[in-house]
């Protein structure tokens, strides 16, 4: 599917094809809680809590949701190129069909995530980032091994990812801001995209971490730009550029970026933990910790709790942290 | 209220009476999600998960309801007697409606729930374990403090605990095993009374850990028996006895009792938090272990996860066990 072939699709999408997507996948997916979250101040923040959902991310929604879409004749095999909650999410929904799995996956994916993905049932491949990129970017593995399921821009992984906004739209009519952690655009746009077709004119704000910034370098640039991309701790987010194929629908879509520090997210991880008592990784916790910043305005404000999937030592470490963000031991990794 | 009438009210409620309770609780509690835990063997395990509302307990749904039973003509000061949980929701129910609120509470309660309880606005009066029991048992707090409400033996406490069976019968009519934790009864009997008047006919366990097992005692003698109570972080329940107010309501509503061990509870904290992305305390979590251990049988199995307020270095200490529940360092505390 070609670039503008995917955006014109979607904008053209309707409401009955968000709500079947939701049909596809309610034997896979949750439908996760919209928790309060103690902001103070007077501003109403809530959580949208996708790291609840089995697997641990919303990306179970994407993974049913495209696999649902090859209809009656599916294919005996498919592959993806993912850094693995999508993997995760598109490995259960296929094998659950019968279908065998190959993910390519990037080799600074967690290793719980490649364990997961392994113990589900995906034969996993791994290749230098730069290499995963090209294959991500291509939709060309270098072999034979499926069909290629693209986990942000593909027409079904979209819609998926929209049924987040039906539930929105359902529990929170009056939402006026929506902070999106952004990976490749793909769960952002999706929900933008059900918000409108129903009618919700909330403010869509994609945030990203401070290592690695393509979206916000995109607005400013007026289009894609290569981005450096350092390592940290937050691993479902992050990429060296925005992807063509997706920028006409982020351009449109988003009304803002917000860039967050790694101490920002380290921070809301610790704040979800103690506070509101559900483990987000890195790139889940970002959404609260954009909400929770200064430049972020809005009353009623959903943040997606993108998925929970931080290593248990990682998590450790920053819950031996104290309050102001300090380790208690020297050289603290990011 | 004496014992045989707490009794007998509580046989008698009906399904409008927890439904009321559900409507007075609407505007401080949320609807928690029942989530399915990976239990394999071909059981279905699902988390009540309790953790996820406001003040990180089930207690809210007490506090605001025993605070709504007052009706009209509420007084202006609360007391109770509290670990800590059903203080804060008490206190937030009862602050919200412009009650002062002393909580007597016993000196081996966690840091963290003590400082909540004070910020939440109550006046915090602490005891040693002894004689915090005794204003528990008698409701004599010895001052001139308030209209005392018991955290357990309670009609609008029970009934409110009840919302939760209302939410469990609607969500998996199926569902034919119910584990509850054990700390004073209030909770499973509410639940119990509701799937119950519903016709949800649910097996009803409760579960205590090995350091204070005073429900199995009770039910080995046909009475209430006095019980050690070793310290452990497992500070939600447990205590010297069941209340002679509370045992005609259990021994005819729990079906069995399984004790499970600290280690157990141990890696139940690290399963929730690593494998269903939620963090509970050991109470909270014992529901789950108990869910697990070769004793419970049962297909479709409902644990309720009563609360997540656990210690954030505890928590950090779990996850750094290793999978086999050994800690990283010796001299592991309990």
């Amino acid at each position: 599917m070609t670039d503008s072939k995917l955006a014109q699709a979607l904008f053209a999408a309707t409401d009955a094809e968000f709500r079947d997507a939701a049909a596809h996948i309610a034997a896979d997916a949750v439908r996760t809680p919209l928790l309060p979250f103690p902001a103070g101040n007077g501003r109403s923040i809530r959580l949208k809590c996708e790291n609840l959902q089995p697997l641990g991310s919303f990306k179970i929604r994407a993974g049913a949701s495209a696999v649902a879409m090859f209809g009656e004749g599916p294919p005996a095999a498919v592959a993806t190129a993912s850094a693995g909650n999508f993997a995760q999410g598109l490995t259960l929904a296929a094998r659950r069909r019968g279908m065998a799995v190959t993910v390519h996956a990037p080799e600074t994916a967690a290793r719980v995530k490649v364990a997961a993905m392994e113990a589900l049932g995906a034969r996993v491949v791994e290749h230098p980032f730069e290499r995963w990129w090209e294959i991500l970017s291509t939709r060309d593995t270098g072999a034979d091994d499926g069909a290629f399921v693209h986990p942000v821009a593909e027409r079904g992984v979209v819609l998926g990812n929209g049924t987040i906004g039906l539930e929105l739209a359902e529990d929170w009519p009056d939402l006026d801001t929506l902070v999106v952690p952004f990976g490749g655009g793909g769960l952002v746009s999706g929900i933008a995209l059900a918000l409108r077709v129903l009618g919700v004119p909330a403010r869509i704000i994609a945030c990203e971490a401070e290592t690695s910034t393509p979206l916000a370098a995109a607005f400013a640039a007026g289009h894609p730009v290569r981005v450096e991309r350092k390592p940290s701790f937050v691993d479902g987010i992050g990429s060296n550029s925005v992807l063509e194929e997706m920028w006409p629908l982020l351009r449109e879509l988003v009304d803002d970026v917000i860039v967050v520090s790694v101490a920002e997210i380290r921070t809301a991880v610790r704040a979800l933990a103690t506070q509101s008592h559900v483990v987000a990784e890195g790139a889940g916790a970002a959404a609260l910790a954009a909400a929770l910043s200064p430049t972020c305005g809005g009353h009623n404000v959903a943040a997606v709790i993108s998925g929970g999937n931080i290593d248990a030592a990682r998590l450790a470490e920053i819950l031996s942290e104290t309050e102001g963000g300090q380790a208690t031991s020297p050289g603290r990794p990011t």
